[in-house]
């Protein structure tokens, strides 16, 4: 965490329209860090849920002085309330903007750069890259040990982790005539959105005949696998470990539970949900929950 | 892909012997692109999978004008049939040939190879390898990030993709007279067939005190565990994500599915499949398809 | 395998006070290799497991010369016995000692490691590491390609295998007011005990709020997945490509098996078992073994 102080001002400054209405102190009131609840103290700038049932008393026990608070928070002796609709949308914001260390856009001189790589402003591409001809868009990070092929296509604000393998032939393979298996070419392409992060040691194989998509705001967490050919719909999540295979088609919003496996030209719709472990062999309408293996719409367990 | 414009008599010239027939015109004939349905034009080179029921009717809808087709294809109007036994096998070989960019031998400036490796000729290692006491066999490539330990033996004509770790010490642990666990000596090695390829960050532990073995043609997929002393048969298939535990040996021609995960000391029999999400706890006899946690012979769900 | 060639003497001297008797030959006798059965050979150092109802047969069926046993084998013509009260951890010692390379402290001249780290004595950093401002103790080997961000601590005599990536950012994202996601500021920690080993490939993120703890004689394996704020606990085993969602706990002895995923804020209790594949989706109490998807108490299935 960047060590800040942050008086009452400037927080409410940046949070401009948002806020709602300000209870309490404001003379001399600042906080100087961000904490869960074991670790707050008198300078921490807490967030009260509104979704707990005893939202007030929690508001009351904090240690902090500085809430941040939905409107059903009544005033709190020697505590200063920040009144605002999401509480906790405004902590990230102020988490983001003031206790974040950001990028400094560069390319690190160990980064292997092909010449034909087009890369926008702004980009960070750290040590020992290996970037082939890609095309990169504006502000986005490439952390360390990242690999881009030929004809990757990257958006703009995106975040690649580390040793994260993009545009990788495919898995596919055919039988020679000796019964032996030798590659189907691989000759599509990944392209991926603005805004879209892929996790550390995540690989995205290219596609054979046609691409790979990934669309704007997706979010691929660590050690996934996205065979060729599969499209991830916008703002969708991949958890952790998961597992998505040849063709399949991911919808918009989606969220896709850490180590789900997907059988290939598998679907799982817009805003559908597969629980942690999930094996997918059948299509998941959108707006449902699976679970399970195999997986089917999910009831209490 | 790369760009080239191929002539009939090119294309006919590199099939060879397995053209059964030619029908309809030859003269200025070319293609210049492999592409899906969806992205086929006058100059793909298009294939007609055998296995549709309305095989004829897809070959008079492709918007390509060379079609590769087996020999119970009609003639159409204004388009060249390639008649072969395999399509698809046809498609891929020209792909391989003239679409897909080839590595050219090398060892880049920036991988870290031992003076103890023995590396054959036309072979690729490519950056941010590190390289120990090995045997690299001819027309093998090293993609990038790779780390090969000391003793690791790999065929020719193997594909290490990006990030994959072969050699590393097994997690075999004894406990001390404090009742807390140090490692048991992993002092065998991995040996790797020819035409063998290990997917993106994939990890091929070293055996305890023998060795882990991989046979010739095995593709092991993306993010795949191989713990010590496996032994992979020749021509199996392990899918992306899957776990071979401990002393597990998988057959020749096996399958298996992605996400699969194998208990210590279990075996799947030649030509056997496991589909995606498996898990198997019992040995898997041969010629057989199990799925399911646990696994078991696959019925229709 | 080091090459080495060890007379008895050196043997018992190593051994101390854990050697119970010694039965048959000490003249000249040497051992000068480790092996598996069907690799036992007359020099071979070999130890028989107590736990075979046939021990004694398996004993003198032995081609080595010289083995380590527990008291219960008699003497056997043209052996020598070494007699012990754990003959495989004896052997575990005795291959660690003798027969395993071990590695030379110091920092690969291509290792990117910042001003602001503290690096303890004789710890090892490989090619192609890339450090942050870290804590790292004595003795501690982190292999090549790993990478550690700034505030990751890690104790002594750890060790961290390749292309791991400890103290990425979580995967925590809230909504926008475009219903767009943006991630929740991760400004926690990873906090890494002593004797604690990470597997290749395998990542470990930071906190959000407060810190992801990993306590002393933790062994990771390759692959593995541990979210934010998890706390995986002392001497617990956390097997292959095993997934360990956001703030779950895992207790001490606990052994997370292959391919375990856990549910967020789920927990596994000391000295419990999950068995390959499981789901976790219910908090697991301590001392009971449980498998399946979701995970159950596991009996004979």
């Amino acid at each position: 965490m960047k060590k800040t102080t942050l008086y009452l001002d400037t927080i409410l400054e940046f949070l401009g329209d948002s806020v709602i209405n300000v209870i309490g102190d404001r003379e001399g009131v600042f906080i100087d860090n961000l904490a869960d609840v074991a670790n707050t103290n008198e300078t921490t700038l807490d967030w009260i849920n509104p979704a707990k049932a005893n939202e007030q008393q929690i508001a009351e026990n904090s240690k902090a002085k500085v809430l941040l608070v939905d409107s059903s928070i009544e005033p709190i002796d020697s505590k200063t309330l920040i009144v605002v609709v999401n509480p906790k949308v405004a902590l990230a914001k102020i988490g983001n903007e003031f206790f974040v260390t950001k990028y400094e856009a560069g390319i690190h001189p160990t980064a292997v750069v092909s010449d034909g790589a087009k890369i926008g402003k702004n980009v960070f591409i750290g040590p020992y890259c290996v970037i082939g001809d890609c095309i990169i868009g504006d502000n986005t990070i490439i952390t360390s040990n990242v690999r881009l092929y030929n004809g990757v296509e990257i958006g703009s604000h995106c975040f690649i982790k580390e040793g994260a393998v993009i545009g990788g032939v495919g898995f596919g393979f055919e039988i020679d005539d000796n019964g032996n298996r030798f590659r189907f070419p691989q000759i599509g392409s990944v392209i991926i959105g603005d805004y879209v992060e892929i996790g550390a040691n995540t690989c995205i194989d290219r596609g054979a005949l046609s691409d790979t998509r990934i669309d704007d705001y997706a979010k691929i967490d660590n050690l996934c696998h996205i065979a060729h050919n599969a499209h991830i719909g916008r703002n969708a999540m991949i958890i952790a470990c998961s597992e998505i295979s040849g063709s399949c088609t991911i919808g918009e919003n989606a969220w896709v539970g850490p180590n789900t496996s997907i059988r290939d030209w598998r679907n799982v719709g817009d805003n559908s949900l597969t629980g942690v472990g999930s094996v997918v062999v059948k299509d998941v309408p959108s707006n449902e929950v699976w679970a399970g293996n195999p997986a089917k719409p999910f009831k209490n367990r």
